[in-house]
């Protein structure tokens, strides 16, 4: 069963429920925008995606339509179905929590990625006793031959998507990245939207 | 105060607890080995040390001496303060468990780094509901223009070392990694060593 797209404003978050062959379309309303975004299985969130041991089996520190995405231990956790983007993302960097934007210059109590993933859990009931690595969708971190790292605006242009699929029940967490002082999201975050697509439609 | 040199068998880990101001030299033996190594902090092992919070600081994927190494909460956790070795170490790249080397076609029961953790963690008392990504001293993990990751024999040499300083208290896990189904420590994997240098000497 599709549903509708559900807004995700500006530098927020959400956690979306979802089991094993659901689908969730990630879609770059405006352009430009990077979406972390984290998965936590259930009922045991200490098992959650992991970007190492992702780019460890893949051999790659870049996705593309058709992979599998690991979880800490080792098990496919969520595919990688469809993109309509230029297909840059990010597995290497962390999240922005309030020491990164103290940091760079920015207030400590600015809108971050970090606590809305804390609060997005929260409403979903979760704990988590750590922020692992994100995969950052539609984020420009761009290595050099020597492994030095340049932050770059996002190439996803507006209505580009991804769609994911659980191989296993979750939670999927998405934050649209508040960041404005660094160029990822052209220093202008914006919304983006979701729409959820359920395996099997209700019974009830 | 300067300790003797530690052995530290082919394959097996121990956890090392350090105040602030300690260093640790960690020393190839017979060069060409991989040494797995991590970070919790004490008392709350919740902190642990963070490869991507690290390169997202340093903006780099590799590291050089006077680095200053991140926690998971971006506090300042480990210096590199010597590298007599080539300067080759990995921040990509997941801790070898079974489920790795079931994958690579070898037995899952294969000693591995993520057991030598857990086991090392226990032996000091300490439990931790996931395995991070470690810092890889001395492998070999090479990234191409495509993001592509290729496994390749350590170039350390017979007495290489690495010097870390203790910037917070914690406990400092190595492993000196069992891979022998691929490349990274020449199919032969080797002991190593390590000597504490304690800040100030004991007054007892």
């Amino acid at each position: 069963m599709t549903d509708r797209f559900h807004p995700l404003a500006a530098g927020s978050g959400t956690a979306i429920g979802l089991g094993t062959g659901d689908r969730v379309r990630i879609r770059n309303a405006h352009g430009g925008q990077v979406v972390d975004t984290w998965a936590f299985a259930r009922p045991d969130p200490a098992e959650h995606l992991s970007m190492e041991h992702t780019r460890t089996t893949l051999e790659r520190i870049t996705l593309t339509v058709g992979d599998h995405l690991l979880s800490s231990r080792r098990n496919p956790m969520l595919a990688l179905v469809e993109d309509t983007s230029p297909g840059v993302h990010d597995t290497l960097v962390a999240a922005c929590d309030p020491a990164r934007y103290a940091s760079l210059g920015a207030r400590a109590d600015h809108p971050n990625c970090a606590d809305n993933l804390r609060a997005a859990l929260r409403t979903a009931g979760q704990e988590v006793p750590v922020i692992p690595a994100p995969l950052n969708l539609f984020m420009n971190v761009r290595w050099d031959r020597d492994g030095h790292l340049t932050w770059l605006p996002s190439p996803a242009r507006p209505g580009d998507a991804v769609v994911l699929e659980a191989l296993m029940p979750q939670w999927l967490v998405l934050s649209a990245c508040p960041m404005d002082v660094n160029p990822i999201n052209g220093h202008r975050p914006r919304p983006v939207d979701y729409q959820v697509r359920t395996r099997a439609p209700s019974l009830s």
